[in-house]
This record gives structure tokens, sequence and C-alpha cells, in this order.
């Protein structure tokens, strides 16, 4: 799917990078924003991310084909009630939201007559704000679209197709798989990245190096959005800390002289398997 | 410090790129290697990160002011029994492991009159192999010498003036505070790096994205290595796992609704503290 108008639904670091990607695969696109604060509009008007903007969602969804909701997690079911009656008719929409099942599930019991496509690009960064923007943060990225037997068809190939546009490589699961699948990929290590700073001595924080830093990269995030995230998917996350801390237990069993050898196999399968996961 | 012949015991990524970093500093510096294979000292012979390679340690630090030890941490105790009969009179000794109690207790046990020095210096890759080595690796990296009481202050000093030389920003530690310090920034966040790839399903492995890549990069590192490591710095660990299991009951008594604040305080606070962190 080319849009030839598209609604993007919070210009934030995501959605003006959305602005900027879009008009830069198809200049012909009419990328139309909304943000509740001027001053953001106003900004991602001046980087050439949107090309109008509105702190109304109502107008800025007006006569779009594709509408791209891009808020925090806890503010989509929002945002879908506040577009419902505004929409175009044959207007798809889809969102970026880390979790998937509350929205999915929310979109189908509350709104059944919008062509919803529940969509993750696993793509951001630990800052935030439109100045942040880059038109290349999809490219060669994973979305997970989160189709379910509700979905439209017809929107969910033109959904698919949008996000292939911008380079990404696209993956289905169903929503309930989604959460799980990345609260381990994603909620967790954020999860113990954050833990890791907190425990943390004064002491020992002054002596980090190039790895600490990598490691706890993504604990630099919004805590708001990470709030929303990690309470939407907290069934999921409490289970996977419960597994991280079997594979600690396994690791604590493996630390004594005698089990020399099964330690070295344990750590090498683990670099072997980053190893893998690192191949697109 | 600025040695006229140095010899370098072990040229893997570390001791590779301490030849090519010297070497860049300090043209007129000897630069000697010792390896057991004959490849490898081939290799930083075409690489220049050495001038003269030899396959026997005696043989390599004849005659030089300052020996590096750059060995897995396991094989420093074996290193410096083989090279004691054959340092020169003012030969100033140092190494570059990730643990200082074992190897500044066996220097002063079994070799006290050796001018021994503990370091460690901060810099590294999860790559192995003199072929990655890199001249500037060491440059505005933190490197920690571990003196104690029986340490000479003219050689303490002398290794610090070195390891300046090439960019280093110098602390002082204990060997037994170093070993927990560096336990919790460097030796915990390598476990559970290890630990959050090998409890993740290949289905989950498949959707993985740069914040995953980023947050597990230590675990690609050599599992031998980290298994000496791991084992000699074994009491630090596991007391670290214990602390790191104590900031995660925290954050899951946080998973519900009504912390929602208390959540969102967590996730800044943790925020703020590796943005803090990232100071030089």
């Amino acid at each position: 799917m080319q849009p030839k108008r598209l609604s993007v639904l919070g210009v934030g670091l995501l959605g003006g990078s959305l602005g900027l990607a879009v008009k830069s695969v198809a200049s012909d696109c009419r990328v139309i924003g909304y943000g509740h604060r001027r001053a953001t509009l106003d900004a991602a008007l001046a980087l050439g991310a949107i090309d109008e903007g509105y702190d109304d969602p109502a107008a800025a969804v007006r006569d779009a084909d594709l509408v791209v909701l891009c808020t925090p997690v806890s503010l989509l079911g929002e945002m879908l009630d506040r577009i419902a009656p505004f929409l175009a008719d044959r207007a798809v929409v889809t969102d970026v939201g880390s979790t998937k099942a509350s929205i999915v599930r929310l979109s189908e019991e509350r709104h059944p007559g919008i062509r919803f496509v529940g969509s993750h690009p696993m793509a951001g960064s630990e800052k935030r704000g439109v100045q942040f923007a880059q038109s290349d943060l999809f490219r060669n990225a994973v979305c997970i679209t989160t189709p379910t037997d509700a979905t439209d068809r017809e929107a969910l190939e033109a959904v698919e197709g949008f996000w292939r546009g911008l380079g990404m490589r696209l993956k289905r699961c169903s929503p309930a798989e989604h959460d799980r699948l990345i609260c381990d990929v994603s909620h967790l290590p954020h999860a113990i990245a954050a833990a890791l700073v907190t425990m943390q001595e004064d002491a020992a924080l002054d002596l980090v190096g190039k790895g600490f830093l990598d490691a706890t990269r993504i604990a630099g995030g919004d805590g708001g959005l990470w709030r929303d995230i990690f309470l939407d998917n907290r069934q999921n996350l409490a289970a996977a800390i419960g597994r991280l801390r079997t594979s600690l237990d396994d690791l604590e069993r493996l630390l004594t002289p005698e089990s020399s050898e099964a330690l070295r196999d344990w750590l090498d399968r683990a670099a072997e398997r980053r190893q893998a996961a690192l191949k697109p």
C-alpha cells in the first residue's frame, strides 16, 4: 500500500521518523500529524516530517487512507475512541505499540467497524522527541503484524505492504504470542538493564566501561512509556523474570571449579546463540 | 614511564592493541611479543603490533624495562613463574587481567622480588584475536591499578604513567575492592546477558531488535576467557547475582496498576543513573 494521505497520530521520535521515512520513499504522499502540543507540531513541520499539523485528532484523520497511531501504549485506546467517528470509509488504521493484545482486543470489542491491524515496528531509540527522528529508523528492522480471525485481510496486506515499502522485514503472529515473545526479547531486557543500574553502588558506576553502557543502554528510555508497557504486559513480564531467575539458578550451580567444563559450555552456547540472532 | 623495550606476553586482541597503541605514541619503543603459536606472532608482526616475536616467554622478557602480561587470567600466575628468573633487574611487570586479587596475591607470595603492579585497563571487545587489534582501544577508557602495601611506589607510578600515556583515565583501588566493583559492572552484566540469551525460545530470537543485541553484545565474548574470570571471581559473582535478584524482587512488587507512580519513579531513577554513568 502506498497511501496518498497518511495520518500520523503522535509526532515524537517514532511518528516523526515515520513521516520522514514515508516522504523519502513517496514524495507525493501527504503526511498529516497530530500532536497535543503546538511546539511539537511546529518542530515536526520544520523538519519536514509532516506537511500539516493539528492538535485535534479528528482533523488529523480526515480523508486519510492510512492512519498510524504513534502515541504511548496507554493512550492508544483513547485515541481510537476519539478518531472512530471521523475516519474515512475505506481508511485503514494501524499502530506502532510495543504491546498488542490490549489494543487489538479493544479495537475489536469497541470498534468492530474500523479496519484496524496491529503492528509493532521493532525500531526505536532510548531517546525521545521528534528532534531525534531519523528517516532510516525502520529500514532493515523487523515489523510484526498481529492479525486475528476478525482482521480484514485486505487491510492486513495493505499495512504489511506499507511497512515493507519502508524497508522492514515482516513477521506475523497472534497478539498474545507477540506479547509473550516480545516480552522476552524487549521488555525483560529493559527490566534487567534497569535493575542492573539500580543495584550499583556509586563507586561502581564510576568504573563502567563500554560493555556496561551497551548492556544498559535501553534502561535510558523514558520511564513513563516503559511503565505503561510493563503494566500492560505485566503477566508476561513476571513470567519472564521467573524464567530468567531459573537461568541464573543454572549458572550459579556451575560456579565451581568442578563444573569448569560445563560452565564453559554454557557460556559458549550463549555466545553462539547470540551470534545466530545477529543474522537477518 | 616511556619504556624503551616493552614485552607483551600474549598477542591477542588486547596485547596486539597494546603494541599498536605504544608504537603510535612512542615510535622508538621496541615491542617484543610472546605467543605460543607462530601464526599469531606472524600476524602481529605483519600488523606492526610487535617488532620481534618469540614462542618462549624467557626470550621475550630479556632486557625489557616493562613487561605486560596479556594472557587469559587463568594463565597469569604460570606466566609470572616462567618469566621470573629472566627479568631484567629494574624491570616493572604489570598485567591486563579482569580480576586482580588472585594475581596480586600470587605475585606477592611467590615472587616478592618482582616489581609487579596489578592493572586492569577497562578496554576490550567481544571479538578475539590480533586481527581485531586497534591502536585506539585504550584511549579515554578507565584503567584501574590495584596497589597494596607491598607495591613498589616507583613501579606503581611508572605503570600508571605508562597507561596515562596511552590516553587512559587512571583509578586506584585495592585488589579486593576492584574485584567486587568490577564484578558488579562487568562480570555480572556478562552473566546476565548470557542468561538472557540462554532462556530465549528460538521463535523469540527471530524477533530481536537493536535493543536486545546491544544488551547482550558482551555475551558474545569467548566462553573460555569468561569461564576463567567467573571462576576466579565466583564469590563476588554469586553475591552480585543475589543483589540483582533483590532488585528484581523490588521491580516485581511494583508490577501492579496500584504502584504505577512508584514503578515510573523506579524506571526514571534507573534512566537518570545510567545517564550519569555516561559522563567521563
